[in-house]
């Protein structure tokens, strides 16, 4: 083993050691420290943005395209909002220590299950330094340590923001050892981490497939694998067209770049030329290149200005991550169902109706990690769905589906009090 | 692929296609199809009672022995006890379909989590053949779809209780391919199983450690993992001793070869002389062998009645399964709580005293699936805590732990009622 290695799982082994106490500060203590983070982002700021503007530039001169520089960089205003996010966790219910399915049973014996933090948490992520700070505060409220490892195209803003993460969380009466950062960015050292099942209750990648496939793959330890969606947005013959309009374009470009963005729009027959033309035009506004199937070709094709493409076999199931979306007609809600179940990635889904129905069986029967009724899929977010920030989405069923906040980095434990009972 | 990876892969494909339905039946329909069940193995025992022996009688000329042999058999009264266990199931309240932390935001979304199923529970389990309808019926229950793969020693008692189970189900209106049973027991059809995470969503394997090992280092889906238990009770040194002696005896002797069977009794130095010999004369008489540490062998030796033997290495973690406890004096309550951390395998661990900060404090420190005060390990059941039968007994963190009921087989998803909103 070399030296990286060996102090690889020093930090591993002293995440573990502060996860025992972690799990049993107040909440008090552990609110007071992100109170500090909060408060040193700020104070501290000049180190962080120096350090940022090094990864920028030396991002910049490797040729990285506009779109990543720009999830990379960090300005005053951004490390207010970090530091807000922060603040934010702090206001968020302690999940810990709350009891639940509490009951007497006919024998006296007084059984419940009691929330519990999981213990370390292993995060590997990509570029956006946000998650840095993210995923440190909800681990700490949910009294789980953390071991961080982050992008190299990020690794000096990462370097800082830790610093200060541990600096303010150690004089709060955090145990030493709770936040982790793995400054090597050497891949070897992701498989070693990903093989201390020892010291590492669960892994959450959040990055691209090709990270979360090879995360899967490797660890030994449980993975919450997500953040991959391909999203359908179904506009049913009963849409109220002005809606439909106004949230297809919400959920294609308000942030082309994200998971719960949409990549294709499914169209019922019986409202598709009147509804495709007027939708057509305003993402052709933004500069949505649409991705059309015959039948959607056939209504969009009588006005020449739109830029349109002839859809290929690849343009379902696709995630585009960007100002492209496929367009499909369909005869049916059924055959919605269907194209969705074979494309679709189990995150966003939604259907825009007003025939009650409808809404409720796409509701009931779309197997997603979240399914939206007259609402665009960009409100998939531990945020916007009031549970904080979050550490991943998942779009799997085990253990959380969704937005990962603070009840989801818990687990539980039966605790049973006696008064003498054996088992007959 | 050959014939039966080909029909394998058939019978995985009807599981997952049933299990969309199963996911709306109504609790009607899913209680008729149990209570059918139940009444079935009655009517049809015959024929279920002369696979069972055919299968004994040739377990028997094989050699195994008397315990497994024991394991192994059905009579009328245990399959009048299976049936009735089918019962208490129909009787339980369906997780299916539970609207859970439901809320309004403020931008007027409606969200909220619903239990939804998990799909398709593989289930790869060992010897006892109640196991077979057990989980048959949580399945059922919680609207998952179902496929078994028992052991060969009860291969022909297996089919037979599968093909009244699927009789019962599908004339009760429950979509065909609910229950799929793999009736060739080639090792190789296991790891082809183990990979189709197409299909499966999550394996439970029941049975030794090198199974379960097996199963956890091979499949592609979760797996929950347990049903080790390495088990210990602290005897504190303001135990009740009457209680202590008692609690003891039943960890220990009422059954001793199952998971949540006491290992382990670890006694404080200031009860030891008092309580050590009433404790070791009632093991005794049961034909338990104790195996001492130096101090409780210097207390006990003074009765040359009793049967000692001194405590190695290897008896400290091991899950005996057998009428063999491991005794060790420590000088405190901290001792003990180490030595559980280092030696427990995360199952059930109890401690006996009046003192009632050593009990809260054993209480929130044990990490393990559950924590006793002043009760028998031997308590951790689905059916003992309320949960009906049990698919298996988790010792993992993650999802579920401890007895996994109905409510352990479902998952969430998140449903968003809008009214036209968009993401800001």
């Amino acid at each position: 083993m070399n030296q990286t290695v060996i102090e690889l799982e020093e930090k591993a082994r002293a995440a573990r050691a502060a996860s025992h106490r972690l799990a049993f500060l107040s909440t008090e203590i552990k609110n007071r420290a992100l109170h500090n983070i909060s408060s040193d982002l700020i104070s501290r700021q000049d180190s962080i943005l120096a350090a940022n503007r090094q990864d920028y530039r030396e991002a910049e001169n490797s040729g990285m395209n506009a779109a990543m520089l720009d999830r990379l960089m960090l300005s005053e205003e951004r490390l207010a909002g970090i530091a807000r996010d922060v603040l934010a966790v702090a206001t968020l219910a302690d999940p810990v220590g709350e009891m639940f399915d509490v009951r007497t049973l006919p024998n006296g014996l007084i059984i419940g299950r009691k929330r519990v933090p999981l213990g370390v948490i292993g995060s590997i992520y990509e570029s956006r330094p946000n998650v840095t700070v993210d995923i440190s505060a909800l681990c700490l409220k949910s009294g789980n340590a953390v071991i961080l490892r982050g992008g190299k195209e990020t690794i000096r803003s990462n370097q800082a923001l830790v610093k200060v993460i541990q600096d303010a969380v150690y004089r709060s009466g955090i145990p030493d050892g709770a936040v982790q950062f793995i400054d090597n960015t050497d891949h070897v050292l992701v498989e070693k981490m990903l093989k201390m099942d020892r010291y590492i209750d669960l892994i959450v990648p959040r990055g691209g497939s090709n990270l979360i496939k090879f995360v899967a793959e490797t660890a030994s330890m449980p993975v919450v694998t997500g953040g991959i969606g391909v999203c359908h947005t179904f506009v049913d013959r009963a849409a109220d067209i002005q809606k439909a309009v106004a949230i297809v374009y919400n959920a294609k470009v308000q942030r082309p770049t994200v998971c719960n963005a949409l990549d294709a729009v499914i169209v019922h027959k019986d409202i598709a030329a009147k509804y495709l033309p007027a939708m057509a035009l305003e993402l052709n506004k933004a500069g949505v290149e649409l991705h059309c199937d015959a039948r959607a070709l056939e209504i969009l094709k009588a006005n020449p200005a739109l830029k349109l493409k002839t859809a290929t076999d690849e343009d379902w199931g696709k995630e585009f991550l960007a100002l492209i979306a496929a367009v499909k007609v369909v005869d049916s809600l059924d055959e919605a169902l269907t194209h969705i179940e074979k494309y679709g990635s189990g995150h966003s889904e939604a259907i825009i109706t007003e025939d009650y129905s409808c809404g409720m069986r796409f509701l009931n029967e779309v197997d997603a990690a979240c399914v939206y009724l007259n609402a665009s899929t960009r409100f998939t977010d531990g945020g916007q769905f009031g549970l904080g920030s979050e550490v991943g989405i998942s779009t799997q069923k085990f253990h959380a589906r969704g937005p990962l906040g603070l009840k989801e980095m818990t687990t539980y434990k039966w605790i049973i009090f006696g008064s003498g009972q054996v088992r007959p």
